[in-house]
């Protein structure tokens, strides 16, 4: 399991580093704009902010769910790559945007300085915007030559839809609005499944769409993706409880000085750990219909109770 | 040529408060979130913030723009409609991100409070964010459905390309910066060229794109929309100089006070006002491929010399 994870990861990390808009040396040697870019180039600093946040070493979790859901159905993961790569542009503009002073105010993700605390807080708003317009360029660019337009557009259409104004953006600015609130079950179960769970259920499903899946397939891949995000959030919660900052990258328990609304908040560090391997349980189970070939996919949910960072 | 703006402008208005995701009555009258908001709608206060900058009464240009392209090829309009409000949804995402404090720091936009002013600057940044995911979220429901989903691609393709990182955020990142440096010919000449006029361009080719034009049709509508948009800013840049808050709706005199780089911080009001002519006499020219049919984008040009904000 690990090797095929790493496999996928390599080929995420190199797609990233050879992108037309972001490729070539890191880090980058000129910073200051001292004329207007070449057409085409994204102008300095908002290129090495971007590159700095989307380059920094990450697990690729989403880019990699996408590929490994379509190579359920397809073997050649090359048509599925720019779709894998704007998930991950997503996720980092969700990070940038997350950390900003106005949000969480965090300094610290994934080991070194937030975005901006090293390019301003006008750029990291930028960077943000730009990672999430890159995602969308990056897709689009790929499905003007693809094969099968309508199946680009259906894989584009839930990757927007599910980071969207239903989807993460509708968590995240519950998450926000509600730092100090009672205990609320139902709604630490909103947020969990759209902060967290929508970005984990959009790259399976958006893999298979690409691939061209059954509905049948949809549904389990959508199952699968739903209950495997819950499961990450639970135990996302738990580690900001139990974890440390050297282990996790971000400064840790953090969400109870925020008065955040957590799974444990709610229920308990015991009873979300009982849920979150409920959740992974349900996960395995909804591979069901893929057979062996989700052999990679059971293991990795497995692995999710007991992930680092 | 007003009853033609005005008969566009009503369709657009018309389509935004009957998008599925933002329609019903306005001012919302219940803004504080009770308990999670149903699955497919956008939780509060999310969805009044988004609203509220959207709704607020604006010229639509960017969407008339996109309408009357696909006119020019096209009689139903309302397979062009999504793509048009797309356009407005990204304009006003952009302006209240440059409203933000990190940003210009304005406090009124349309003759009303800015997003931050009303809703909080966390919750201004996730209704810009909300609003350009909403652009591509409505633009790629449409394609779901699209009788011709490679022009669909094409026409998305271009619209979030001119917005993105090549466009209309280069622009916006290098305006950033830049304030307080001197005077700069070919960087003014940038900043505008992708700020302003790439936002004006993409209705006009995605319009066209959707209409199915061909090549040549196409390049005169990427001509009309560069030199209009390049007018349209220069003009913009003369209002601040010499408009007044009532006028505009917005503060005027900022520019120079924030030593933002401008065409008469460059080139002296005089020359500015000849390069803007020159401009849309430019844009005029374009159109010629189109015959009369383009009579209507032909007096908005000439009309952008003199209009009011």
């Amino acid at each position: 399991m690990q090797a095929t994870y790493d496999r996928y990861r390599a080929a995420v990390d190199e797609a990233l580093r050879a992108h037309p808009l972001l490729g070539g040396a890191w880090p980058d040697t000129t910073i200051a704009p001292q004329s207007p870019p070449p057409e085409g180039q994204i102008p300095q600093p908002l290129r090495s902010a971007m590159r700095y946040s989307l380059l920094l070493p990450g697990k690729r979790l989403r880019p990699v769910l996408l590929l490994a859901a379509y190579a359920l159905c397809c073997d050649d993961m090359s048509p599925a790559m720019p779709y894998a790569l704007a998930l991950e542009m997503i996720h980092t503009y969700s990070l940038i945007h997350d950390d900003l002073p106005a949000m969480d105010d965090d300094d610290l993700r994934r080991g070194k300085p937030t975005n901006h605390r090293v390019y301003g807080e006008n750029v990291a708003i930028l960077a943000g915007d730009g990672l999430y317009s890159l995602a969308l360029e990056t897709m689009l660019a790929a499905a003007l030559t693809a094969k099968q337009p309508a199946r680009a557009v259906a894989a584009m259409e839930e990757i927007a839809r599910r980071a969207g104004v239903t989807g993460m953006i509708a968590g995240q600015s519950l998450d926000v609005k509600l730092e100090g609130v009672a205990p609320d079950a139902p709604m630490v179960a909103y947020i969990h499944r759209h902060k967290t769970a929508d970005l984990m259920t959009a790259p399976v499903v958006a893999g298979l769409l690409l691939a061209g899946a059954s509905d049948v397939l949809l549904s389990a891949g959508k199952a699968y993706g739903q209950a495997l995000g819950l499961a990450f959030q639970i135990v996302d919660d738990l580690m900001d409880v139990q974890g440390d900052a050297q282990t996790m990258g971000k400064h840790t328990g953090m969400d109870a000085q925020r008065g955040k609304l957590t799974w444990p908040a709610v229920y308990g560090a015991e009873a979300s750990r009982v849920m979150a391997a409920r959740c992974v349980a349900e996960a395995v189970d909804a591979l069901a219909p893929f057979g062996e070939k989700a052999d990679f996919l059971t293991e990795l949910a497995r692995d999710s109770l007991t992930r680092v960072s």
